[in-house]
């Protein structure tokens, strides 16, 4: 797709960066940028210095593709009050890392009012905030597309030509299938991140090196957005964490018995699945 | 300390780093390299070109600076054999992860022998091997030193002002001290790292975002160097491995209540202590 005006709406980190990759890869087109609240707009205009900022739902007017930042527990309500600034031929999408509840609050309302398709780029870093956003984010990121029977194949096609625009690597699976994915592959470790900081304590930072700097960077996120999103996906994440407690008892028994075959094995196990992950 | 040889036997990744790193900061200073196989001298010849290498252990003689890259289990034989090579003036020092153990096994050999204190380096990747080595490793890096009463002053200035000329921020405390706060900085986020990659899985490795590989990063680390360490350490592991569990459950049971407040609570105590951590 080729949209000639897009709207960020509620941008914090992703949808700040979604607004400069765009700038980047759609010369031509122009971004608009819609906050609820005033004193944001010095840092959007600081961070996006050539966009139309404001807080009237009247700017998203136009719009070929409308990209909603908010938080999802937000995302039904400020659909809400999109509509009358919607045309049918406009895509919407978002940017939430849960899927089953965004699109049970979303897509009935936008219903032949809009063309409505779930967004999850894999992206982002432990920091928050418009001022945080990068262009290049996306860069090779991992974006999910989440359709569902009501998505039409031109609607797929046209997201998954903006986010590869933007640079990702586009997948597309049931919002049902993304929950129960990303809980194993970004909720449980942003949980198990959380749980090691708390184990670790305070008392030793002062000798953490590479291993628990990189094994805990996604713990120092953004609180109550990450609540939001365990208890969003809360079953699924139990179902993973149940997983966890599986193999942690496995490799803590190994421990137990001291018995360095058995464990080597088992890290070998592991350092041969990360090692199949390429190098950024 | 200046010193005019440095001899670093049988280097990995951190040996190799050691005497790249020693190149620059001494660079009048001779720098020789030990390694028990003569297949590993072509990777040791192309990472330090400018080094004498070689399979024989005189080439020890007249270190000022010897430096032990072999794993723990190894240091006590190599310690024996090195002996007739070594003058009451030699320093001697190691870069293994564990202390307690290693001091055991080594400063019994080399007391009134050389001048023997344990060193570990927090400095290191999942990468492994010589080829893997680089020069400025340990710069900001902690380092720990574990004097004991058998150490004089002069040993432990003089092998904190060479780990302070390799770029290392330089800490001391007792080997039991070392093990245990080692153990909840580094061997915990490893082994649990380790469980991370088992639970999650490999059949979602293509939607793995910076927050997976971040967190999951040192599991492709070496399985049976990790397996002497974690058994090495086995008791203080297991110890921080209870703390662990109890954090776990405590996330857990918040998660399980859907409890948003409670839940952000956590995330907000660990968030700030890890945000305390300095960035690189």
């Amino acid at each position: 797709m080729n949209p000639a005006k897009i709207t960020v709406l509620a941008p914090g980190l992703i949808g700040g960066s979604v607004a400069l990759a765009a700038t980047r890869a759609f010369p031509k087109a122009k971004i608009t940028i819609w906050t609820r609240r005033a004193e944001s707009l010095p840092s959007i205009q600081a961070t996006l210095p050539h966009a139309e900022a404001g807080t009237d739902l009247s700017l998203v007017s136009g719009s070929d593709l409308v990209v909603l930042g908010a938080p999802p527990s937000a995302l039904g309500t400020l659909t809400l009050s999109l509509l009358p600034f919607l045309s049918s031929t406009t895509l919407v999408t978002d940017v939430s890392s849960i899927k089953e509840s965004v699109e049970k609050s979303v897509a009935s309302i936008l219903q032949g009012k809009a063309r409505w398709i779930g967004s999850h780029p894999m992206a982002g870093s432990e920091e928050s905030g418009i001022r945080a956003a990068r262009p290049d984010l996306f860069q090779k990121a991992p974006v999910i597309l989440t359709p569902t029977s009501s998505t039409t194949a031109e609607t797929l096609r046209d997201a998954t030509s903006f986010w590869q625009a933007l640079g990702g690597r586009v997948l597309s699976m049931t919002p049902a299938d993304h929950d129960q994915q990303v809980a194993r592959i970004s909720h449980l470790p942003h949980f198990i991140a959380t749980t090691l900081v708390l184990a670790a304590g305070s008392d030793s930072l002062s000798l953490a090196g590479s291993g628990y700097r990189d094994t805990t960077r996604v713990a120092a996120g953004p609180s109550s957005l990450w609540a939001e999103i365990l208890i969003g996906n809360q079953s699924q994440v139990l179902a993973s964490l149940k997983n966890f407690r599986t193999s942690l008892e496995s490799l803590t028994s190994a421990l137990e018995k001291g018995e360095a075959g058995a464990l080597t094995k088992i890290l070998d196990d592991a350092a041969k699945i990360r090692r199949t992950l390429p190098t950024s």
